[in-house]
């Protein structure tokens, strides 16, 4: 197979008509096929529902469907902590979904400073450093709250160390997103360098604050997944406890919409954080942190659970990646991982191609995730990078959506090339 | 009976021998009763249990399990329409409490104003009105944003009218927390003419906002119970439709621990909350949404399950009532309301007595509400008001409490006059 960069402008039209053929009777199928978020489908939806069976919702002699115990029954502290490798006293359980921690805690930050640091509202400078290609919804909350945001290119180990120990002397810059674990979308993990690096970093700001987003955090796809350090194991050798806000969720365990979350922080950061939340709630919702420790059990038990998951997942990731490397292959015109874990594949087209990829693939029927959402501000600079999203589709929907996606990859890059 | 302002101080040290006696008795019971918060008993909770029973969670072809519908379920949103009487596109469903949406509320004012006004973190000086005795996590919220609180004494018909009418001509003036139906604590609510009152203020603050607090929106005791205007149906008539946030939940319905809450507004502030939503969750817990939804059915289904709390519910106000009435009657000492809902009694005793009372009755093994707690920064300036909750004890451990409570106040009252 050459490569399109080798090929000569008659053999890329002769390449270019054979994919409009294909192109055209793939649009003629009249499809509606979406890849563009990292929904679970129903077939993982349905592995939780015995967590729905009746319960006793006493433990321990309190009632859990009365008010009360703001920062979550000690038996839920106790799972994520174990989850966490953290101790349950450095654990808050929150809402249904982790977002809403990340959201409260910048908020906390915005409205009132960290641990008594000047309010970030009150400054006229504001940054946070963003691991590009990333999460969306992390860049929309900083977005909200007009904080900077200065793109960090990831490498196969994580983000740029050399750039942020640089970025990290701007007193303005006052923290991080990371997706630590299975990143979304690349599906890297960081290194053990790459952990020990960020857990030693010397941050001009005091307030410095790292989101530690470990939402993938035990959701391998292969039987030997990645292994992430505990960054809480080295941030005290480096004395920096208070630098790093982790959060998980079983949004992807057990329901999406109605899932437990969980934070885990330094004594000073969450008491801080319980100053507020005494402010915001009288507890979150504790008979679904109650069926939740009832379903799993122990962490033993989530890791059981999440094998179900894998091996619904993997071969849909599997039927994926065989269609990118069929059919682009070879071509010098994407690059793509080969995740062990997480939601996501990431393709990175031929720069100056993935709009008008996104584009033929909604001609074609198929929704991907808005070209560019994986930068801040929605701006890929490269205009490279597209987020493959497999998990929720029927295999038979994804083979399709595949298909057409190669198509109208190799379709966008002859376009650019012959122009 | 006499009062006691008339007695003699010997008449008074002999009464006070007797009730020292009644209160020695009592503590040495080694009591340990709580009358302390407005938590729904066991009896009450289990009401609801069937809400648990297996439910299919796909409705109208969507699968409430997953992601997605930020704003809540339709089914959900037409419910608490109904209930408040708005159009479902004014609704917005929110997480398990409705303390979450006013602090959520008040945030977004602090951090980005209303409808395009100065973000309140900007101003020198932000002052709102407090309608005193009240509810203590209101105070919370704005204590914690530093907002100034003005107290504005409640009267049978609702908040001082005239007073606030005043108040409203300072700018820094932005907005008024209330309870406008069965009151926490007093249980009154506000008259009609009280509520046109306000939809018709006219403050000087453009983005002065009022919470208005439906919490007991359904919580009647008795069969005839009060009806409050619908403000939203009044604020268009005074081109101030945007001045109301109104919040309620099934917290008092189902579970207080994990019930269901809403908000409704102006399209205006529905559009800009909604904004803020987008970034802080993807959805709050649809599964319990569509949960409550199938349990009520509509409105007149919620109105029958408040008659079962009712049934539990009243005896135990009736049983307070009895004794305050043949205990604290005509001696010129106290004064309460005979509520026709909600979860309080609003007890005032002779001023400067309310903290002994509360400190006797913790004294005899008897959890009170913190004095004080029904002000702006707990401060009662009168030292008069106790609130009463008499939904979470047991009848025969209330008939208890209250006994010992109504000796406390005789005692305290006693030991002020004759010093």
């Amino acid at each position: 197979m050459a490569e399109y960069k080798d090929m000569t402008k008659q053999q890329l039209l002769a390449e270019k008509e054979q994919l409009q053929k294909r192109f055209e009777d793939y649009k003629a199928m009249g499809l509606s096929l979406d890849m563009s978020r990292g929904k679970p489908s129903k077939e993982q939806l349905d592995l939780s529902m015995d967590m729905l069976l009746p319960i006793d919702y006493v433990v321990d002699g309190f009632d859990v469907r009365n008010y009360g115990i703001l920062d979550g029954i000690p038996c839920c502290k106790e799972l994520f902590a174990e989850l966490m490798g953290v101790e349950p006293k450095n654990v808050v359980i929150g809402p249904s979904a982790s977002l809403n921690l990340m959201f409260d805690y910048i908020t906390q930050c915005y409205t009132e400073g960290a641990l008594g640091s000047t309010p970030w509202c009150k400054l006229d400078s504001v940054k946070f450093l963003c691991p590009v290609p990333g999460y969306d919804r992390h860049f929309t909350i900083l977005e909200h709250y007009g904080i900077e945001m200065i793109n960090v290119a990831m490498t196969p180990d994580g983000p740029d160390m050399d750039a942020i120990e640089e970025l990290v002397k701007d007193e303005s810059v006052k923290g991080m997103f990371c997706v630590p674990k299975y990143s979304n979308p690349q599906g890297i993990t960081f290194s053990d360098a790459t952990v020990e690096r960020i857990a030693a970093l010397k941050p001009a700001a005091k307030d410095f604050r790292i989101i530690w987003d470990n939402a993938y955090c035990v959701h391998d796809l292969k039987e030997e997944g990645d292994v992430l350090l505990n960054i809480f194991d080295i941030l005290p050798k480096y004395g920096n406890e208070d630098m790093v806000i982790e959060v998980c969720s079983t949004a992807k365990m057990t329901f999406p919409g109605a899932g437990v979350s969980a934070l885990t922080a330094s004594d000073a950061n969450i008491a801080q954080i319980k100053k507020r939340l005494n402010c915001e709630t009288i507890s979150y919702d504790k008979m679904n942190q109650l069926r939740h420790v009832k379903f799993f059990g122990n962490v033993d038990g989530i890791k059981k659970h999440m094998k179900k998951h894998a091996d619904i997942m993997k071969p849909k990731f599997d039927m994926v990646l065989n269609h990118l490397e069929n059919e682009l292959g070879g071509k010098g015109i994407a690059q793509w991982l080969d995740p062990k874990g997480g939601y996501f594949i990431s393709l990175d087209v031929m720069p100056g191609c993935a709009k008008r990829v996104g584009e033929l693939c909604k001609e074609a029927g198929v929704t991907l995730t808005t070209v560019g959402a994986t930068y801040p501000y929605g701006n890929d600079p490269d205009n490279s990078n597209i987020r493959i999203a497999p998990s929720l589709p029927p295999v038979a929907e994804l083979d399709l959506a595949t298909q057409i996606l190669c198509v109208s990859v190799q379709l966008a890059c002859i376009e650019k090339l012959v122009g």
